[in-house]
């Protein structure tokens, strides 16, 4: 039998005790699992004294987790703390420095700095391992980087913010805005502490640059990814969406194309009938998209305690059967920088028009898309509300820059009663 | 740089040519994500001059697959040429007895002697991967032995024969009948040479004796698995589930119980609109319950030469990177024998009964099943054909015996126009 893995769990959220509980009940089954005992040395987290629902009497305690991840007896760095600066950084760095691996949950701080973290690690021969950082208790790190290691990988999209989801659907289910929505949301304390991270598709956007560097041996890049929140996705729209056969879904999508690596975070819609399209809640799905596999989806509780310490304790169990790998699926240092593609892939587009009451203008309509060089697949013209009309258009494929000027071209036409609203209809 | 490893590839038909063309293609890139070259040194098939193409003059030739075992210059072994026995058994166990390690993609070789094989490969340090043995390309081996290695599982289900939900699915779309479309399948050479491994449900009985053994920590007991394929499975029962929110598919499921390892693979009906519910096609699905990870669902090509390919070479990556664990997620000693549950958890069922056209008929129906203790959910009664009625049923959960008493005693009413259908409806 191999030597006990020490762990040094920073952060005891509810993952953190989520983490040490399943370490507590499960010993037998994971021993058994990975030929080694998996004991806690030591905890650090904020307050000591708070209630966590777990006995921690028996670990040492740390303030500082700079200090934790530097204690001899301490193997496996574990980091739950969050944030993408500051102690989890500091502390992350300190094991590292050390010659020790690192679990971490923490997606900001991989999506800013996962290069230079990763060639420190690789320079000292640790790995940092990081499922439950992208889409919660769904193993998809795992099923990226080993599972379709035999892949070109073609595309990666997902729905990888619950929130977000939970907003959209509800909105969809119960009739009120986006207002409403976000306010229960957060009554029912599913927002992050900035709220922002959440509904401006950051969070998201932080897995979506983590898979993105797994998928196309680029080095991770949050701030190329073209980033859009839900905030101004209205009722109109995903009724519209819906009467269209259509769902609006905050999707991140990432491609390499010819023109560069594509990486997007926004709402788009995508078929109602499609797995995407039939996420409902909290749930986050990723598809994975590779040359010899085709489409692989994965669909999970992509947040809370249970899933999240799921995947923390894949990682550790990885780390204790010596599984080690480069931490973006090959060697840092090869990682290329990727150029972000400055237009997105041509795709059909949904068009809500409020046009005015007054002969002429659907034409008018027509003609400007005409001359954008939009061409028109579906349209639905809706009885007039007050003194405008409600147009819904779902467009042949196209390019966002058409699509740019189709919108100018409507501001300067007199038969606009409100601003247009142009969203990308994802093929998935 | 690490020593390249060695390949032996024994088996060439679409899956083997597949895995040969990737690892010439894409030689650079595996070499990046492994670290090490992967090289073929042998190939061994059937037929030497058959044109498979993919160039493979550079690789020696056997025409023994265990020669090719054997060879100094193999490193691992893969095992693409199925059978449970005969010469891919007799060549994995070459390969073991010198310490190879072992990429197959038999599902039947390890539903039927999983046991010995690895406690043969644990003794000699080696191990035996399978990703490719269970649902092509979807990576549910590694998710399950690795992905939740900190879950207790509580389930595991699937549809894991895409064959069959072809047909199955084929049925409800075109309303024609189980033989017409079996003939088809047979034609577009979805069937197996043994066409009962298909839709006798023996191929995807053996994917579930393997998940089962992952999941539970057991040896691996096809035995033990209820069995029943779909070659009873009516349009009439389709379009009836359909009508009542349901879908009928060849399900897998493996659970833990009190009362011993519950293991079933047979026509259930689940809700339409529920992930299984929506599989069409030949498309696979694994469902995952664990304690903490809640319920992961895997959608992906359950066969076909990519994703297969795709599968065995996840494998063959792990095995370059070092990636070493027991055959079945712990010792293979250690696993243990599971009794099979002699009776499934109660759950509801549908009933499909032809009344003859007479007074009373409903009656009696009803009386039989308060008698048999089985209470009805829902009822719905069809207009006469011919001098029957269709009376379907949904009950309320109860056991299988209680079921098959009212069968037996429908029988020995004189209402029965027809023999009477019972089938599980799975919660999902």
């Amino acid at each position: 039998m191999a030597q006990p893995l020490r762990l040094g769990i920073a952060g005891l959220g509810t993952v953190g005790a989520g983490v040490v509980q399943i370490l507590r009940k499960q010993a037998a089954m994971l021993e058994a699992r990975t030929g080694r005992q998996l004991v806690i040395s030591a905890v650090s987290a904020r307050s000591r004294t708070k209630d966590r629902g777990v006995n921690l009497s028996s670990y040492a305690w740390e303030d500082d987790p700079v200090a934790l991840a530097k204690r001899d007896d301490v193997d496996v760095f574990v980091e739950l703390m969050g944030g993408e600066d500051g102690p989890a950084k500091a502390a992350t760095e300190a094991a590292i420095a050390l010659g020790k691996d690192v679990v971490t949950a923490n997606k900001a701080m991989l999506a800013m700095h996962g290069q230079s973290l990763a060639e420190a690690a690789e320079a000292q021969n640790c790995v940092i391992k990081y499922e439950a950082a992208v889409a919660g208790g769904i193993p998809v790190v795992k099923a990226l980087g080993e599972g379709l290691a035999g892949n070109e990988i073609t595309r990666v999209m997902g729905v990888m913010n619950g929130t977000c989801n939970y907003i959209l659907t509800q909105m969809e289910a119960t009739g009120q805005g986006y207002n409403a929505l976000f306010a229960e949301a957060d009554k029912l304390g599913y927002l992050e502490a900035d709220p922002n991270l959440d509904v401006g598709g950051i969070d998201a956007g932080h897995k979506l640059a983590i898979l993105s560097s797994l998928s196309f041996g680029t080095q991770v890049n949050f701030d190329g990814i073209e980033l859009e929140g839900i905030q101004r996705v209205t009722l109109d729209d995903i009724t519209a969406a819906a009467d269209m056969g259509y769902k609006i879904k905050l999707l991140g999508v990432a491609q390499m194309t010819g023109r560069g690596l594509e990486q997007r975070m926004q709402p788009c819609l995508v078929p109602a009938t499609s797995p995407l399209g039939q996420l409902e809640g909290g749930t986050n799905m990723v598809v994975l998209e590779g040359d010899a596999v085709g489409q692989i989806v994965l669909r999970g509780a992509g947040a809370g305690a249970g899933p999240t310490a799921s995947a923390v304790l894949s990682d550790i169990c990885d780390v204790a059967r010596g599984y080690r790998s480069p931490v973006f699926g090959q060697p840092a240092e090869t990682l290329k920088v990727a150029t972000p593609a400055l237009s997105q892939r041509p795709a059909a587009y949904y068009l809500r028009l409020s046009l005015k009451d007054k002969p002429g203008a659907l034409a008018k309509v027509a003609t400007v898309l005409g001359e954008a060089g939009v061409s028109i697949d579906r349209m639905r013209q809706y009885g007039h509300e007050d003194d405008s009309a409600p147009v819904l258009i779902v467009t042949h494929k196209t390019t966002r820059a058409d699509i740019d000027h189709a919108l100018d071209a409507f501001e300067s036409t007199s038969v606009m009663a409100g601003d247009p609203v142009a969203l990308r209809i994802e093929e998935v």
